[in-house]
């Protein structure tokens, strides 16, 4: 189970090997919000997602052995890429299991990492069966994207990140509005902050219609999505919480919120404008909440995660909104 | 004239005002270009341009009975929003003389600023003598792009943070290569280097038919340009040198180097797919001489000018080369 001491010896490992990134603000944003936004630009993260952190945390804790054999994730996209990089730094093969329909970018770039990309039907093929044989032919270790203690510890760096760069722009409470696809980010922070920053609460954002994190919140257990795709936010379409995130955010998190597609393409644009970083739909909801979403406290910490998106959803975006 | 001493006052004076920007880099983006690529992120500075820093540095250096009366500027666009936004925390007055046919996003951000924006035909009004009149009758400050000891020392100050990022990521020595206007960032950047770096030396960057500075560095003394319009690079089309900027960059910076327009669009498109960064095209010109110049050492550092680009010809960028 994740605790701030794994959390601590994450940002060890991690130290040199992943980037520090800005929290950022902007006059003319706040003045569109309302309220103070800052933005914590994950998007400029090494692998363009505060993926690479967690998977450096996860390669960098399995033991030399077994990382010798290799490492195997099943990604859309950007934990993908963070677990190729990391497997990469580590000399580690790595091979990852992506749906066939996944952003053309994203398989691109895993491949470049130097990663095995296997491709496989959404529909017609069964991508766990498929993957455990793959894993159990050569010995490798699953890397999950959120349900796996050594990921959520190495997201939960980020939140320490966030309490010092809080602090160091006199920001002691707020809300700090996470993305979140199966919460791993959203909980890793959520510790963090318990521990260093007691003021900031986490809040998850979602897509509407794939809202699990926030029913199950409202509920108390583990709700599923009726959908498992449909929105342009599809970084973060999971199906329901994660069993470890879960607890985590029903003990520290605030309600969730919920954003429509059309208003996480507009802070895709806002952010083009006025922040100069590039965000995916599915890295743009919690800047969406902070721009649009009512009863917020006077100053908010949207975190924006990632910055993967084919340029044709991009300009889509520019063209509707900027 | 501006000295190291002038420039440690001006990093004073802007603690806490402007942004202490990321030294990005990616490694496919190092593959791509075949040699190591530090990218200073100034599109993240506020305002969206590392002008933010001179116009500080200029506004908090007048004598407040004077900046009680207000400052005035020429600029089509990243210098009039880096004064208009210090003399709003100034509480000072400001008025800026623009060109009716700038980017519409530099026009709109400026006004955003609080600005008094004049605009004037490039082709049928004296704009010297439009400002002269109207600073005459204000008893307005003129606070110009490059050409000022203060704004120089402003833009200065990204020397200095250059100088401890590259130190932390362990590069001692190689180019780092400045897109030029006038050149008040080249020149300032040259100076803190050669105190705080001295192996870090300066390359200005320009596009083709615009390389004033490459052709005076390379003559010895200050030469104009045929034209003063007609590349996509509005932000760096200056018609010569500025008589304070070429002597420091004619004993500090090395040879000036040029590229296409179509490079500088590329280097837009691969700053967007690998630095999830937004820049404008003149913004671009250091890091496509990063991408695609001959001879370069194996390390470069290309500084990231300016990020505020009209969102067709960033789409454009798109289209064309991502």
């Amino acid at each position: 189970m994740t605790d701030i001491a794994m959390i601590t010896a994450a940002t060890a490992r991690l130290q040199g090997h992943v980037r520090q990134t800005p929290l950022l603000h902007a006059p003319l944003l706040d003045r569109l919000a309302g309220r103070r936004v800052f933005v914590k630009a994950e998007c400029l993260q090494l692998t363009g997602s505060f993926k690479a952190r967690g998977g450096w945390a996860a390669v960098s804790a399995i033991d030399p052995v077994a990382r010798q054999r290799g490492v195997i994730a099943f990604s859309s996209g950007n934990h993908a890429q963070g677990v190729a990089l990391a497997a990469a730094r580590h000399d580690c093969p790595c091979v990852i299991l992506m749906p066939s329909d996944a952003p053309a970018v994203k398989i691109a770039n895993t491949r470049a990492y130097g990663a095995e990309v296997v491709l496989y039907d959404r529909e017609t093929e069964d991508r766990d069966a498929l993957g455990a044989g793959i894993a159990a032919d050569r010995g490798l270790t699953l890397i999950r994207p959120y349900d796996d203690a050594q990921v959520i510890a190495g997201q939960g760096t980020t939140g320490f990140e966030i309490a010092a760069q809080a602090a160091d722009a006199g920001v002691t409470s707020g809300d700090v509005l996470v993305c979140c696809g199966g919460g791993g980010l959203a909980s890793g922070i959520a510790l963090a902050l318990e521990d260093r920053a007691p003021g900031l609460r986490v809040r998850t954002v979602e897509p509407v219609g794939f809202d699990d994190m926030a029913r199950s919140l409202a509920t108390g257990s583990r709700v599923r999505n009726a959908a498992l795709q449909g929105s342009i936010c599809d970084a973060i379409l999971t199906p329901t919480p994660g069993a470890l995130t879960f607890p985590i955010l029903q003990r520290l998190a605030g309600p969730g919120l919920v954003v429509t597609d059309d208003q996480a393409l507009q802070a895709v644009a806002l952010a083009f404008t006025h922040l100069r970083i590039v965000l995916e739909p599915g890295g743009a909801v919690a800047l969406a909440a902070a721009l649009f979403a009512p009863d917020l406290p006077d100053t908010v910490i949207a975190v924006a995660t990632g910055g993967n998106v084919d340029p044709a959803t991009f300009a889509m975006a520019l063209g509707r909104f900027a």
